[in-house]
């Protein structure tokens, strides 16, 4: 409607070893993951306006990213590099990320990770949805969900729970719990 | 049935923030979790014939475990030590633990924690079940499920996925891939 303020929504795509891990090391980013969570994940991502990803994350994941348009976090550029008409790098120590992501007229944003990039995006209680798909594997160790050292307990809401295969796969959906 | 040999069966009880964490320090055992999950997991130690427990997590939950039966894993005891009835310390470098869970004809064994003890039961590949409740709660930071530095990545089954009530709490429940 013309005029009216929609304000973005952002949401946070992740999958999960079962002991809460997002993958073993740093370079380990698409690849693990059963065909039921890359089918939800291409989806949801076709649903939205932009990705936004750390750029290490983007470097295991150039190829399947590069037509969707992306913010790419780093702190290698000096506020913001557009380097092609759908990457754009952006510094978010210099830009104010959520009035960019607005004056862009982005309304649905995947927030991919990895795990400094949802930190950001948890401690900025910037996530109006978290989507989790947990796979029935174990690492052991390996990189968090989120590393924030936070003093508080923050309350999400379960909005759904699916079995997305035979082999084990759940799908886990929350909401922000206020606002 | 007379002589023959029942093989003892481990199961890990844990509860996760939707991020992955068991607790968001040392002394955070079992205080944060719903009713639900408080209903699980005593319904689950009835049902146990004995509990493995690190002293710290012990120490945390002394009062509901009094009743168990507990080993409970230290290493500031030679090897075990039957401080009462129900409880006795045993230090896991210098017992061979399943061959004593077997010789006190123990079968239905609850794994309860913490970190080190899942690691360490993990590592072992004494797992057959893996029991976990995932709270709508984000840590940011704190204790892992495992922190086992291993190589390969272990497949688990899921064997049932069960919502406990309406804030969103998810039990899901895993059994061993082989065997």
């Amino acid at each position: 409607m013309a005029g009216k303020k929609i304000k973005p929504r952002y949401y946070l795509i992740a999958a999960l070893s079962l002991d809460g891990y997002i993958a073993k090391h740093a370079r380990h980013f698409t690849g693990w993951t059963s065909p039921a969570d890359k089918d939800f994940l291409h989806a949801r991502l076709d649903a939205s306006d932009c990705v936004i990803v750390g750029n290490n994350t983007y470097k295991t994941a150039r190829q399947p990213l590069s037509k969707r348009n992306c913010l790419i976090f780093t702190k290698s550029v000096g506020a913001v590099k557009q380097a092609s008409e759908r990457r754009l790098y952006v510094n978010p120590a210099k830009v104010d990320v959520a009035a960019m992501v607005r004056q862009k007229g982005y309304r649905r944003i995947a927030v991919l990770g990895g795990t400094q990039i949802f930190s950001w995006f948890f401690k900025k209680n910037l996530l109006d949805e978290i989507y989790l798909t947990i796979e029935p594997v174990v690492f052991g160790s390996g990189l968090p969900l989120f590393n924030a050292d936070v003093d508080t307990v923050q309350k999400f809401k379960l909005a759904s729970v699916r079995r997305l295969n035979k082999t084990g796969t759940v799908l886990l959906r929350y909401t922000r719990n206020t606002h």
